[in-house]
């Protein structure tokens, strides 16, 4: 099998590598051939750099799509993006990006399809910001799609897309909405959800964390090592269960910031709580509250996806996955 | 006020200029300047001529949208598409046409207010096969877009752009879902819904129509009179009252063919009736048993959409508006 990542040298991508470096069947089938692209050159996992070629390569540029499907991947996951902010920032990158970049891939592997019977798996990253306020308590998975972002927009059309080529035949895709991320590992970034990890990664490692809200804003989570769940799910998943439908918000974890510090306490101790220094801020906590905070994902449960039900878990995985096992 | 309507050769096209002219005062201010384009050049009704300017052209090439948009229009109407079924035998057209070509407008509006501030009114003319089967007994405001259709998902995407240009105030933007139109002036054509208009029209006239479904069989009607209706309260609704969430479901009515039926006596009689000579088509009755049949639309009437609530109605307004009052 020949597997092709874009996006792999992004936090997913990377995680989604080290899953399948240490578990080759993960995807149903042996893996001949990685092909792997950023727009920063990614590396290979050791143990996958004989089967592996890495590129540096932008999706949107003219070109780059045709040639990567030119290869004639069986399975692509397509998890290249600009992230929010910087697709508020400039309208022109992002539509170019987040959607054309999209159109140009699923647009080559029709083509490819023209020339000789083609019709690999296509998993893709997609998210809840393709959701926008005013919200139900819970998003249930019917539940329409008003984004209030360019990024969500580009989001939601490429989940139209996806389904359309799909029911054409053209590929076999299925979206996956992510829940945040938490714990993300890494530095703390300008992000404005960047806090719902900063105040479990920097204490549990002895540093300071600013929280810019209250404990009783709500959000909803899962782990990096749940997102690479999904996506192995995703990648292996009979899609005839999943019907003509083929994008689905990912379970996950809507928990109150004071539950994440609860558990914190729980897990680390009052030392650990203690470095949570409070900051309020009233531009963070503005966009934070259009944010979504709780799904009724019953499709994606049934289909088998699962996430954490606890912050325990959640703050555990990290420190399995990021602190060899120790804090 | 200068007035663009794209697609103004088209039925609602046609009848949206004709009440133009016969109510100058429609769209909420004087108009001195009226730009008609379609993919043939669309001819001005008699009292418009002088102010109008026709021209032939293809909104998805190269230039067009632009050069349209470098008059900057106050109020752009943009019903211009290539129907359902064309765009799913000719799939790279219905992209090109129903994609591209919004996306030309609405790009070609945004640069043109980077030259000099620039904010006109966009009614865009959508349609309910944004959503596909299964559905609930009433689709409401909420449910999502699903489309089983390239037309259908081509529709969802320009209406997710639409929102996305108007939020960032490219434009003022406003979405009309409409229902299947009826009764439909003209001859019989072969689309799958032709029949639902064809039972009325030809039997009023003395004429045999086939029809290949069940009494029983239930859809979502409005009259040419509402949807005309439709355009023009949405070109002069206050926005702000429609909030982020800018494309609406148009009231219709849920009826039976059955009720088509026995509206059709109540109207013109039995003679009438028995010109309808049934013909079952298992291929049409497929195409219809994946059609919405009832929606619930709670906002687009609280903001004062109106349409027909009794098939007597719809068939009173086509006698008075395509026969002359007569029967």
């Amino acid at each position: 099998m020949h597997v092709l990542v874009i996006g792999a040298a992004g936090m997913v991508g990377r995680k989604l590598l080290d899953r399948i470096a240490s578990e080759p069947g993960a995807l149903g089938g042996e893996i001949d051939r990685l092909t792997l692209v950023d727009v920063i050159e990614p590396v290979a996992p050791a143990a996958l750099a004989g089967i592996s070629i890495t590129k540096a390569a932008d999706l949107s540029d003219a070109g780059v799509a045709e040639a990567l499907i030119a290869s004639r991947p069986d399975m692509i996951f397509h998890l290249a993006a600009i992230v929010s902010g910087e697709a508020e920032a400039d309208f022109e990158k992002g539509y170019k990006v987040n959607l054309d970049g999209t159109r140009e891939l699923f647009e080559a592997i029709r083509l490819e399809g023209k020339k000789a019977p083609y019709r690999p798996r296509v998993v893709f990253a997609s998210s809840i910001a393709v959701f926008g306020t005013p919200f139900p308590d819970k998003i249930g998975d019917e539940f329409f799609t008003t984004p209030l972002t360019s990024y969500g927009t580009q989001k939601a059309i490429s989940e139209l897309l996806l389904s359309d080529y799909s029911r054409r035949g053209f590929f076999d895709g299925i979206g996956i909405r992510l829940p945040t991320i938490c714990i993300r590992p890494g530095k703390p970034n300008k992000a404005a959800s960047g806090f719902f990890s900063n105040i479990l990664r920097e204490p549990l490692v002895g540093h300071e964390a600013v929280l810019p809200v209250d404990e009783n804003v709500r959000h909803w989570f899962a782990s990096p090592r749940s997102a690479v769940g999904f996506f192995v799910h995703a990648a292996t998943l009979d899609l005839d269960k999943v019907g003509s439908r083929r994008n689905l918000s990912m379970p996950g974890l809507s928990a109150l910031v004071g539950e994440e510090i609860a558990a914190l306490k729980r897990v680390a101790g009052d030392k650990a709580v203690k470095l949570i220094r409070r900051e309020p801020d009233a531009t963070i906590q503005k966009i934070v509250a259009g944010w979504a905070t709780d799904f009724d994902t019953k499709r994606a449960t049934e289909l088998g996806f699962r996430a954490e039900t606890a912050f325990d878990e959640i703050i555990k995985a990290h420190i399995e996955d990021e602190l060899g096992g120790n804090i």
